[in-house]
């Protein structure tokens, strides 16, 4: 299976508007990402990197997120992993079993009294997934509307293992909605289930509305860490090196 | 398998003097822990958490260290790995061939003008390891001196996957002789060589000899990204959650 790169999609200033698909109701889903939805995480990616203004060293094509995200033997959550947040005016079928270790979290019918959504982009983000297949009628009108990116940590100095959060993005006409702590909680629900002991991810240091967020949900901000990346030529320059 | 706790040593005050074993010379050696480095490598993490301060937090036992290292079905640096430091007063016998992908880095022979090593844990760090077989005579100077600890990463906005860098110590007597700047490119030459990306670690902003020991070695330090960290009661907390 052979991706091309997308180019890169300036979502931030909506070119025309559309009439909103919800009426005082909306539904989600978090599910786990399938190889049908790279297309729709590479754009998810490409303006996560742009809103964090990480474009010139964004390199991440189609064809790297599948060779990341699903070419590893190893169950979900032991290997990269992307969890995906769809959106819908109709309420998710419930699920019970899952041929997977993660069992998606459905949240139906959130009431909202003003919910004037304008997604110029919901086309480009209709779901691809068709994982229900008693119920394919409710996958018509499923969107799209943000992600997560986890992968398996360790710290020497803690007993258990624990999952790192590289990525959490919600589309901004979809924000303000509590499917930012709902994502989160996804991930923190997982880790507990699967016997893990920490969930560790970096937040901007201006992103003070996010730091609020997360002290809220019980994390603890480690104020003295600073991170360092090795990359590029610098790495390539180790390969080379004879002492 | 299984290993007890070990009880917290306090290393840094030395209680008695020994003499040196190394006169004007001291070889080193990299290569990966196997599992009897377990009770060694818990010394050197115990160690390391006093160092940083964080004896509070730190939970890991010898059982901990086994389970997280070298349980998996991965080879090395698919899941957590440990490399080990090793020094002795005479020359590492050369191997070219190894079952593993990673090939021990071997310096024999640095020449110090004055080389007054007062390692009054010299014992007690005595290396369990015997990987060759056919010179055995030459692993009864063989000491543990330090270690690192590196999984495989992933950040969504870079094509190639990476490692991170949990951990590098080296013991105390042992520092001002380049061996951090050797286990460190260690690293990434691995990293390089398997076709990986980025090595990603963090470092106390308190810590600028480090800091500029990693601008020198070509590294991007990234003073706007600060650690957040959910364990304990508050992870606890999300596994109770229904909503």
């Amino acid at each position: 299976m052979e991706y091309s790169t997308s180019s890169l999609i300036n979502s931030f200033q909506p070119k025309e508007k559309h009439t909103t698909l919800f009426n005082h109701q909306i539904s989600a889903r978090i599910r786990l990402a399938t190889q049908l939805d790279v297309p729709n995480l590479h754009k998810l990616v490409t303006q996560m990197a742009e809103y964090h203004g990480l474009s010139q060293i964004f390199t991440t094509t189609e064809t790297s997120l599948y060779n990341n995200l699903f070419k590893s033997p190893n169950p979900p959550f032991h290997s990269p992993t992307a969890l995906i947040l769809e959106i819908s005016p109709n309420p998710f079928p419930q699920t019970n079993h899952t041929t997977t270790n993660f069992v998606p979290i459905i949240k139906n019918n959130y009431n909202f009294d003003n919910l004037e959504i304008l997604d110029h982009e919901l086309e480009t983000y209709r779901s691809k997934f068709n994982g229900h297949g008693s119920d394919n009628s409710n996958n018509c009108n499923v969107y799209v509307a943000g992600h997560v990116l986890v992968y398996p940590s360790y710290n020497g100095f803690f007993e258990k293992p624990g999952l790192f959060l590289d990525q959490m993005f919600v589309r901004k006409c979809y924000r303000g909605m509590k499917f930012g702590k709902l994502l989160f909680s996804a991930v923190a629900m997982q880790a507990e289930k699967m016997g893990m002991g920490m969930v560790d991810w970096l937040v901007a240091d201006w992103n003070e509305e996010t730091i609020n967020f997360y002290e809220k949900m019980g994390a603890h901000y480690i104020p003295e860490y600073r991170l360092c990346k090795l990359y590029g030529d610098q790495l390539q320059a180790f390969g080379k090196k004879s002492d």
